[in-house]
C-alpha cells in the first residue's frame, strides 16, 4: 500500500469560522480524504478531495447492519508554529482492533497515519490556535455493499474529515456533574464494548439523555452483568484517586482502550503515583467517599482531555467530590497533557508527531 | 400526518431479474420511498420517487454513531392475483418500540404503512409469484445531522426499499446446522437486544462467520449474564417441540420480538397445543435432546418464515434433531404460514391486508 495520495482541488474555499464559536464538530474544513475497498483490489484509490457529501445506495450495509469504525484525535498548533499530533499510532493501532471486531478488513497504519498528516498539512490554516482549541480529525470506514441479508461487507470506504474545535464541554475544567446509570448497559463482555465503533454510541444515547433530563452532565456506566462495577463515562474513561493512590478500572473487554486513559497512567507512573488497574464497585468507591478517601475523580477523552468531576449520583446516595472543584491533580494531568500535545512541555515519553508542512506537501 | 404522498416518474424503467436468480436482497425495484424530519416540521414531504443512492454529509450521525432503526416484511401475490400484506401494523408497531430505544422521534404508524401500501401498488410488477418468492418490503430510519460529538440527531430520513426475492436459505425447507456460541454475546438486558437496530447486526457478524467457518449456517445465542440460556438465532427466533409440548425463549429484553414468533405461538394456541414462553438453559435443552424427549427444532423469521434444525452443536456436544429431516410440525407450521400469507388458506386469525391496487394509486 505505498499508494501515493492523489489531490483534487476545490473550485472555492470556506470562510473559516470565529475563534470563539467553534463548539465540538460544528464546521468542517475544505478538503477530506477518502479511500475504498473493494476484495479484489484491497484498499485503494486514497484521494484528497473537497469536503462534501458522499453518495450511497439505500441498501448500503452502514444503513442496516452498522458495520462502520471510527477514531478521533487531534492535530495542535504549536506557539512556534509547528503542527503536533498527539499519538496518532496509538488511534490507528486502535482501530484495526475495532476492524477485527466489527469484520472490517485491517488498514495499513502507517499509511492512514501519513494520510492523516497529508490531510492536516493542506488544511494547516484551519488549526485554531487559543487555548484548549485544535483540529479534531475523525477518520472513519463504513461498509457500502448495496445488498441485504446480514452479511460482512464486500465493499468499504475509508473516510477523514477535520473539524476545528473548541473545549468539548465549554470550559473543560469546570468540573462535571456525572450520574450512575444502573437500568440502562453500554457493552458486556463478549459483545462490542472495546471497539469504537457507532452501535455502542447509539445504544448510549438513551441514558445519555435521561442523565441530562436528571441535570447531569454524563453517564457513568456499570458492567451488563451484575451492574455493580464501574466501566467507563460516555465518551471518556474515568479515574479516582483514593488517597495517595490512583485506581482505573482494568480493561475487561466492555471498556474503551482510551489513549488518554493510556497516557494517563504512564504519565502518573513517571511521577512515581501508584495506579491500580482493577475491578472497582460503585459500592466500594461511595463507601470510600464517605470515608472522605476520594479525593479527586476525573474523566480522561480526546475531546475534553482531563475532565474533573464535581458530582457523583448513584441510586440515593450523592457524593461532592474535591468540594465541587477541579483537583490538584486533574488540573496537573490537564496541564501536562495539554502542555505535551501544544509543544508548550517537553515532551519527555516521545508521544508528539510533528506534520512537517513542506513534505506533506501534495501536488495538486 | 395526513399527508398525501408526492410521486416521482422515473425516466425509465429496469429489466426485472430471472424469476429463478432472485436470491435474497440482490435486486431493487424501481422506485423506493422517502420522508424526512426535522424539529421544526416533524415528519414531513413524504415522496415516493426512483430508486437511487441518497447523499449524505460525511459528518451525519448515521456514520459516527449509528441511530438506525429498520424493519423487515414482505407483500405476497396470491394465486387470485390478490396482494397481500403480513401484519405490517406488527412491524410499525416495533418500528415504534426500536425508536424509542434509540431516541429516534415516533412515526405515524398508520401512516407508513399506508406509505407501504402505496410503494408496492406502484411495484406491483415486482411481486414474484414462484413458491417461497415475494416482495421484500425495508424500511428503515437513519440519523442525518452533520454534526460530531455523541447526541441524538435532530433530523432523519425514512426510507422503505423494495426487493424480490427467493427464500432466504436456498430451499428454505431443508434443515439448518446450528452453533451454539459461547464467547461472543449479541445482546444483554439494559442494551438494545429487542430493538431491530443496526449495531445488534454489525456484533453478530463476527460469530456468524466463525460458524460458518466451522461449517454451521447459523448462531444460537446464549444470554449475555451467565452464557447459559438459549436466546435466539442470527435473524430467527427459536423454538423447541418437547415431547407434547413447544418451548421458546420468553421476551426478556434481550431478544428481538419477532413477528413470526408471535404468529407462530397463536397458530400453537389456536390448534390446542401448549407453548412455553419460558427461560430455556442449553445444558437442560441437550439433557431433553439425550432422553429423546427433543422431537423438533425450528427458527421462526420473515425471512425463512419457518426453518427447520437438523443438527445442534454446543461445546463438545451434538444433537441431530428429527433425524436431521423436517419435522411434522415445523412443515405444518410452514404450510400454514406461507398458506395463509399466500392467500391459499383461510387467514382464520385475520392477520393479512390486501394491498388495493386502485385504490393505492398515485397520480403522477
Ligand atoms: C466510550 C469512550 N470511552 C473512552 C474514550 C476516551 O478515549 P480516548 O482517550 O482515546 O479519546 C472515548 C472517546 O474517545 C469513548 O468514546
Ligand atoms: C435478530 C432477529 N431475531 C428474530 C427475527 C425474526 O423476526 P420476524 O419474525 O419479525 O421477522 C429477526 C428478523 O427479522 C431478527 O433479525
Amino acid at each position: 500500500m505505498g499508494q501515493s495520495i492523489t489531490f483534487h482541488k476545490a473550485d472555492q474555499l470556506k470562510k473559516k469560522p470565529d475563534a470563539g464559536q467553534l463548539g465540538f464538530g460544528k464546521y468542517f474544513t475544505d478538503y477530506m480524504f477518502e479511500m475504498d475497498y473493494t476484495l479484489e483490489k484491497g484498499w485503494h484509490d486514497p484521494k484528497i478531495v473537497p469536503y462534501g457529501p458522499i453518495s450511497l445506495d439505500p441498501a448500503a450495509t452502514i444503513f442496516h447492519y452498522g458495520q462502520e469504525v471510527f477514531e478521533g484525535l487531534k492535530a495542535y498548533r504549536a506557539e512556534d508554529g509547528r503542527i503536533l499530533l498527539f499519538r496518532p499510532n496509538k488511534n490507528m493501532e486502535r482501530m484495526n482492533q475495532s476492524c477485527a471486531r466489527l469484520n472490517i478488513p485491517k488498514i495499513d497504519e502507517k499509511f492512514v497515519v501519513k494520510a492523516i498528516k497529508k490531510l492536516v498539512a493542506v488544511e494547516q490554516d484551519w488549526i485554531p490556535n487559543q487555548p484548549g482549541q485544535s483540529l479534531y480529525i475523525r477518520p472513519f470506514i463504513i461498509g457500502t455493499d448495496a445488498a441485504l441479508g446480514v452479511h460482512p461487507s464486500s465493499m468499504y470506504k475509508l473516510l477523514i474529515i477535520l473539524s476545528p474545535v473548541g473545549s468539548y464541554f465549554g470550559n473543560s475544567m469546570s468540573p462535571v456533574k456525572i450520574y450512575v446509570e444502573d437500568e440502562y448497559v453500554r457493552a458486556v463482555k463478549g459483545g462490542v464494548g472495546f471497539a469504537k465503533t457507532s452501535g455502542n454510541y447509539a445504544a448510549s444515547l438513551k441514558a445519555q439523555t435521561k442523565s441530562e433530563e436528571l441535570g447531569f452532565d454524563q453517564v457513568l456506566w456499570l458492567d451488563g452483568v451484575e451492574h455493580k462495577y464501574i466501566e467507563e463515562v460516555g465518551s471518556m474513561n474515568i479515574f479516582f484517586k483514593i488517597d495517595d493512590e490512583v485506581w482505573t478500572p482494568a480493561l475487561n473487554g466492555s471498556i474503551l482502550p482510551g489513549v488518554t486513559r493510556n497516557s494517563v497512567i504512564a504519565l502518573l507512573k513517571h511521577w512515581g503515583i501508584t495506579v491500580k488497574e482493577k475491578r472497582i464497585s460503585v459500592k466500594k468507591l461511595f463507601k470510600k467517599a464517605e470515608k472522605q478517601q476520594l479525593k479527586e475523580v476525573f474523566g480522561t477523552g480526546t475531546a475534553a482531555v482531563i475532565s474533573p468531576v464535581g458530582f457523583l449520583k448513584w441510586e440515593d446516595h450523592v457524593i461532592k467530590v474535591a468540594n465541587g472543584e477541579t483537583g490538584k491533580l486533574s488540573k496537573k494531568l490537564y496541564d501536562t497533557l495539554t502542555g505535551i500535545q501544544t509543544g508548550k512541555q517537553k515532551d519527555e515519553l516521545g508521544w508528539t508527531e510533528e506534520v512537517k508542512v513542506e513534505k506533506e506537501k501534495v501536488t495538486e
